[in-house]
């Protein structure tokens, strides 16, 4: 199951991705179905209910099929995707140096982490699928992309053990970390650097844990205007998913709609010679197996 | 104007002290003086109104001194105040090293930023004034204290340039960033050392800033059990409020609610010799000139 949030006719809605090709209005199909609505109106509160969301969404689905051509239906290019969660409640987690090339290329052997290298990016930095990347002329001239998978957390913990932790997943989606290198070195801490306007690129959607058999074995690949740039797999991590999650709910409480984008493979912009930084016209795709491609463009 | 959040008989409310002793309903007392509430029920979202929130507070208070006694006037003692802000819509910034001192007793001269240092802490760090912070033994063995000024902002804003930055401000409290120091270097960004569960206790009000005549002159004071630890004023800021505001906006869009913590002078426990942590039943008391006291305790 692939959940987005949509906006067709100034209207947002929730929806699910049906035969790769149509989306569902998940609460307008429930309310015809059973003949009220109970799902709350955004993707990040539906996730709050956990599998008593999931549950409706597949008798929903099951029941549409049974039922095509109801007016709940829509042609995927009938619609504009935004972030599935547009507006996090938090800042996005991310993790630093999460593969032991990409610390190589922007630093050396030294670089590579022995602990969990936790930042974050603060949530207005966030954009959907086809939308355009401020380029920030006035503030950077190292604009960089950086590929990653992100989980979405499904259920509160704390202190979660790693042999539980993916009982914590909601969902898996894409985000480009897009960074302002020059910012990120500047002020040592990589807030700043990774918080600008439109940073966040955030989709098309974010595919049930259950259609991931194993988020650390995924192809990932980064392009930019069709040239692949990064291209790796989940299983060079030097923290995977259930390790991330132990350590960051170690003292801290996740929460349904948190998000974390588990760090970036090496070909960023900056680790090439001579670096070669996204300009205005740029087009970046960043492609995960199983999950699908999120496309952007560079604005001025 | 000293804004609150607080909790009378299970219920939650804007308020606003009056004469040092009391609190008023604001929402109350509107309804019994125009009719009808317009105000919000949160803090958050009656700072987004901007003046006019303030200005109907001002309005309701002097119409309070001709019709004293109401039932909207509590006795402070009789009301439970949370943090002023107590979920936060994203992350609090926080502005490392920012005081030359500080910088030198957790290095050396060489840490004296050139540049500004920006970090965060998640909203679920925030507890209120007499809330106690959690020991957290499992996770760390250097629990340690940060006296802190805090900025509120109250108008949403980008690229704000310096001499307009205080406009942009609506007011000021007390936060204490709390830190476990030694997973603050071992995880190299400050992100989950400053992140643990009750880590930022705030208020125990927000001072509007008219009230505050200059943010930059402002004498900080932390105790740990009645001993002087941390003894400064914010005329020792290396970036001070305005330069904080215009560097963080330069890309990113501040909005109304955001806190920024301006950062901590010296006396932290990790800089004295030998280091003296945080222990359970300790208490923690940040005095901070024109705003007050916030006051916690250690719990086990």
């Amino acid at each position: 199951m692939k959940f987005v949030t949509a906006e067709r006719n100034g209207e947002i809605f929730v929806g699910v991705i049906h035969q790769e090709r149509e989306v569902i209005d998940v609460r307008l199909a429930e309310q015809v179905m059973y003949g009220d609505i109970t799902l709350p109106s955004s993707l990040l509160e539906c996730i709050a209910l956990g599998e008593a969301f999931t549950d409706k969404v597949r008798d929903i689905v099951k029941w549409i099929e049974q039922n095509p051509s109801e007016p709940y239906v829509y042609p995927l290019q009938d619609v504009r995707l935004l972030a599935p969660i547009p507006r996090p409640v938090k800042n996005i987690f991310c993790v630093g140096k999460n593969y032991v090339d990409h610390a190589i290329e922007l630093g050396s052997a030294d670089d590579i982490p022995k602990h969990l290298i936790l930042f974050s990016k603060v949530p207005t930095t966030v954009i959907g699928h086809e939308a355009t990347i401020l380029r920030h002329e006035q503030v950077t001239n190292e604009l960089d992309y950086e590929g990653e998978l992100a989980v979405v957390i499904g259920k509160r913990g704390k202190a979660i053990k790693k042999d539980e932790a993916l009982d914590y997943v909601f969902g898996y989606t894409i985000i480009n970390d897009v960074t302002a290198r020059d910012l990120q070195e500047r002020h040592q801490q990589y807030l700043l650097g990774k918080s600008l306007d439109t940073f966040c690129p955030m989709g098309p959607w974010i595919v049930h844990r259950s259609f991931i058999p194993n988020s650390n074995r995924l192809q990932i690949e980064t392009k930019v205007n069709g040239e692949t740039r990064q291209k790796a797999s989940t299983e060079q991590f030097i923290f995977n998913v259930e390790t991330i999650i132990a350590t960051i709910s170690q003292g801290m409480t996740l929460e349904p709609g948190d998000i974390i984008a588990t760090g970036t493979p090496a070909g960023v912009g900056k680790g090439m010679k001579p670096p070669r930084f996204l300009q205005a016209g740029d087009v970046v795709e960043v492609t995960i197996e199983r999950i699908g491609t999120l496309r952007n463009y560079i604005g001025e």
